[in-house]
């Protein structure tokens, strides 16, 4: 049996330390397999009892004859280890573990969580959890679970999968999903994720009929490139990726890691991970189970091809609709204007469509006919890529007039949305019944036509080429470590220009130097140890011929010995003065959870305190980078701004990709790479310092 | 009887107009006040029947004998302006016009909408509308109105008030709080506020036993001071002002002015409005209904015993416990460590409280007693200020185990909220009834906790003391218009500290000039004709001594006759150089809606593109700018940032307070002014350039 069967549609399930006490939380998940009509066997697994809840029970797993294809071990600390060790020995294909205090639980729980990770390697028996509050598939049912939400009466069949770092939540998105008419074709509880992680089964479900859309609530990411992969699959499959994720406060990001034990990562890279692998993140809970139908079947427009954000509103309710185009604004769409042949339409009925940007139909009331000619016209315009109609009292008790005739354009080529602004339960299932998006909170309708018009196709990933022999020499240059003029040196390998400039051993070289690399200059300290230069004294600015340089370079070397008398100097750089039109920083960094990132952001104080930069997974090619520099608000000033000069911006993206190439596996000894600043010219840039952590 | 009385508590209602065919929105006015059982006599009129839903009907308004305390209008266009004009013959206390197509409808509406105002000023009878969906009471039922939304089956009686901009949205709303146990007092669509507004009605709802909070759905604000004065008598009488307010984005804001043919305003300075008056503004639709439970009887801290915010979170479910907080985070709560006397009552129970920042009781299962001793020992601590318990799976089929054991603390005396992560209407039902509030999405329990203990209390408005004699006549002098000269003068009249300078007539008396101020100088053209100098070569910088400011002046003189020969040259300004640590702008501006305000920005083209301001009602006094100040992010760098040298923010507090004082109805004269840049220097700030528009 596939691992994909075993884990959700298994013939035989074994439930280790099943109980027949209805108030114990062990006994739930044959309860539940029972009520919601799975097919297979179900073999409770208890010492103390022969039968449980109508079935034959065995004293051990070893007691079982025949083939196990999931089994539940709902027994706690070394007690599940031990099950885990006889499944693996009984070849049991999957098992879950109910249990937390693993990892979850700290230092305490750690030593435990090692013995599962090593049966699991000596057994190759495959494990969800610990900390799994179970799998369930829907059709056909299995509630292989302890969630309580799975007490209700029927488990409604549909197409979303989940996959879920947080058990209870599964519990929460079926009933808040249920409420609306949606089902979930799985749901799965990953819990600690030693070994089947969200990117391994989020890849299975790409595989699988029944699912159409990929829902994943994340506290952390503990297989990147798996994660990865999956959604670029899924891509290719028609199967949008929704996640949610905690963490946006650093608050939340401190809790993940406290309640699970796990590495938060930073906000900004999980959002490069997402952009980069063509995952939609939403912000609004509810809307992880309202956004998919809005994306299924809709894939994002490939790259180069986007610009299509222009949405079309009408509305039975000008306060109700005039909330969604608010929201919309504030996430970068755009409201098209109504379509001519519309006003035209609308005319003799006495709807002036033209004037405002909604097409509100409250004046002819809300009729099928007006509806109906409406979204027809609205869809069947070019001078829109996406159309709304946001419907008002009626949907609650009269959907026969604004709901009903939306119900035929499910399906339509474009997308197409429903918003209703009372609480209207009956209309809301019958447009998700029939397929047509509908929403119940403008804020989330906003957020997934945001997401469906620009929510990011997955990006190639750059190709990096083998690092030129300069580039490992001054790898290999920096082995004992980077001071700045190995660093700038490293930069310049990879290609980035960096300004010119000549180490010399002592002060009386100075001036022959400052000849050299052409005046004024910048002088500074060469010394490993140490770290900042300018606290030590160890910099001078705008030095204007060799005689000043010469003086300052003796001034210099009694300062950093006074400030520093055991390090050890190696001289000092002199450097060409340069200026440019705005001051950059390049930030390369290998961060926990999604690996080399790197970042772009505007140098100086202002910037730093604006907190003003993108960040990206590492490589970047030049149209990554450029959308990179686009990001950057403080960089309008080189984009041409008012009177302001132009930057080279073109060069400047050449620099940002050369300097991603950090992220080739050669250059793994490099925990951390900064040029800061990056200064950018009328033409060209040029790095003036910077450094490197190995 | 009282306006209050004849709004909301009529005895004897005319509906003119009213119609007996059940499918015509004409008829629902009667059909809703007969259904909801409404007490007092209706009176339909209608020349072609005599009877309608089995109520005698009259021909005209005319022929009704006796007193009239509120009769909707239910015609059209001219129709409904004559029948105003005949209520206000007849002396009926107070009408309401139903059809739209006046002031929202553009120019076309316009007047007819005169005429209608014509008719109040006229003969005193009080309008609401035109374009108002109708007037609600629950208690006893008065559901005078035409929306849709009420024809539900029981109306449900409740405290809160709701005022409406937007008809549609009262119907809307009441079926979003109905959906969750929550009732309205009073509900009131008033349209286009051709006489009664929002201010009035919140004046009067604030004397209204039956409402204990006030909702408003606004789309502009046409009563601001109106609207003041109710909020603080709201405020003083216990009773939170929450408002919900379209135009937030760009777009929203153009559309609130096509949609009702009102004029926006800028959504910074509505903050302002509610900033200082002490209105709870909320950014999520559904918060309106949800908010108000946690905000009733709650007033906020006042002015300078702020700072409360750390908020216990208790819960069943880590994961959704952590979109909570992590939501709160982004809205600057902070997160309170679990009391000891919890930490060590739940030790025994196997529960780890003090490790993590949440006390998640999911280890211990969820247990009345447990969940109960848990919330009594957070809201008895005084590490925290509010507490919020958040519910797992168990809220939706287990009520009993925890969230019965939360319904004795409805009342506590310190915030307590309830979230609930799954879909759990009974759950919510409970709490709501029992008084506990209680939220169904995470991010509106966060926006209500925010609210609830950071909303601002309603500030004092500033005194401001009679202009100098100074003042006045700088005023005076700028009669025919405002150069810089006469700008910075008047500033200084106002308190503003301004850079030394001297004016002379031509470029011979310079040097003398240099002399006088000190060098180096700046030198600026003096002329009414030249609005940008710079641009047309009036400007020169740090001139070191008297000769070059005179070789200077002589060239400048022939380079602004070159760029604008028909302007009238005045000479020159001579002003002393003066450098700052930090460049800020200071704008008055009178806001169409809300009326004079006052930002402070970073000078400079990044300040700029951040958008990095804030923004008051106008005047503020010493305290408040300084708040302001603290609001500036890039301000950061003179408040004490790294190494920065401090500037010195008294002396900017008291300049921005001083160049408040514009907001004097003495300078009504005055359109908007501006200082830019006010330099902040170590000791002091001197204003450089500005000016004033009349």
């Amino acid at each position: 049996m596939s691992l994909f069967d075993s884990l959700f549609q298994p013939a035989r399930i074994a439930l280790i330390g099943a109980s027949s006490d209805e108030k114990r939380t062990t006994s739930r998940p044959q309860r539940f397999l029972q009520k919601h009509g799975f097919k297979g066997e179900i073999i409770p697994v208890n010492p103390g009892r022969a039968e449980i809840f109508g079935v034959k029970a065995f004293k051990t797993i070893d007691d079982v004859p025949g083939e196990i294809d999931h089994a539940y071990i709902l027994l706690n600390g070394k007690d599940a280890v031990a099950a885990l060790a006889a499944c693996g020995r009984r070849r049991v294909k999957v098992a879950s573990i109910l249990a937390g205090g693993f990892a979850d639980a700290g230092a305490a729980g750690a030593p435990l969580q090692d013995g599962l990770e090593r049966i699991v390697k000596d057994t190759g028996i495959r494990l969800v959890g610990p900390n799994s509050i179970g799998t369930v598939s829907t059709d056909p049912p299995m509630a292989l679970t302890a969630n309580a939400a799975f007490a209700v009466d029927k488990l409604r069949p549909g197409n979303w999968g989940l996959v879920s770092q947080s058990g209870s939540l599964i519990g929460a998105l079926l009933s808040r999903a249920d409420a609306r008419g949606i089902g979930f074709s799985r749901l799965i509880s990953v819990g600690n994720e030693v070994d089947l992680k969200v990117g391994e089964i989020a890849d299975l479900l790409v595989d699988d009929p029944k699912t159409k859309a990929i829902l994943l609530f994340m506290e952390t990411l503990r297989d990147n490139e798996r994660l990865a992969r999956a959604a670029r699959r899924a891509h290719a499959a028609g199967k949008p990726v929704v996640a949610y994720k905690l963490g946006r406060s650093d608050i939340g990001q401190e809790l993940a890691r406290s309640h699970t034990g796990a590495i938060a990562g930073s906000d900004a890279t999980f959002d490069a991970f997402c952009q980069r692998h063509g995952i939609a993140r939403v912000s609004m809970f509810e809307s992880l189970v309202d956004v998919p139908a809005l994306l299924v079947d809709r894939p994002p427009a490939p790259m180069g091809q986007r610009g299509g954000k222009r949405v079309a509103v009408a509305t039975t309710t000008g306060g109700g609709a005039a909330m969604v185009v608010d929201n919309m604004a504030m996430s970068g769409l755009e409201i098209a204007d109504p379509p001519r042949a519309l006003v035209d339409w609308l005319k003799p009925l006495g709807i002036a469509a033209g004037e405002g940007k909604l097409v509100d139909l409250t004046l002819a009331g809300a009729k099928p006919e007006i509806v109906s000619g409406t979204i027809e016209r609205l869809l069947a315009d070019d001078g829109n890529d996406a159309a709304i109609f946001v419907v008002g009292s009626s949907a609650q008790f009269n959907p026969e007039l604004a709901v009903e005739p939306l119900l035929k354009f499910a399906g339509s080529k474009k997308p197409f949305a429903v918003s209703l602004t009372p609480a209207a339960e009956k209309s809301l299932a019958l447009l998700t019944a029939a397929g047509v998006p509908a929403f119940r909170h403008p804020e989330s309708c906003a957020e997934a036509m945001a997401l469906c018009l620009l929510r990011p196709t997955p990006q190639p990933e750059p190709k990096l080429a083998e690092p030129s022999n300069a580039a490992r020499e001054a790898l290999e240059a920096g082995r004992n470590g980077f001071d700045e003029r190995k660093a700038t040196a490293l930069f310049a390998a990879l290609g980035v220009p960096v300004a010119k400039s000549m180490a010399v051993p002592d002060a009386r070289r100075v001036a022959a130097a400052v000849e050299a690399v052409g005046a004024p200059v910048a002088l500074k300290i060469l010394s490993a140890d140490i770290a900042h230069k300018t606290e030590a004294g160890g910099v001078a600015l705008g030095l204007p011929d060799g005689q000043t340089a010469s003086v300052a370079a003796r001034e210099m070397e009694k300062r950093v010995k006074a400030h520093a008398p055991a390090a050890k100097l190696d001289g000092f750089l002199v450097q060409k003065m340069e200026r440019g039109l705005a001051e950059v920083i390049l930030g390369f960094r290998r961060d926990p959870l999604v690996g080399p990132t790197i970042t772009v952001g505007l140098g100086g104080v202002l910037a730093e305190i604006y907190k003003d930069a993108a960040t990206r997974l590492a490589p970047v090619d030049e149209a990554e980078a450029m959308a990179m520099i686009g990001e950057v608000k403080g960089l309008a000033t080189i984009r041409g701004y008012r009177n302001l000069p132009k930057g080279d911006v073109a060069a400047l993206a050449r620099a940002i990709s050369a300097f991603s190439a950090l992220a080739h596996p050669a250059f793994a000894a490099i925990a951390e790479a900064e040029i800061n600043p990056l200064l950018v010219k009328s033409d060209g840039v040029v790095a003036v310092d910077g450094l490197v952590v190995t």
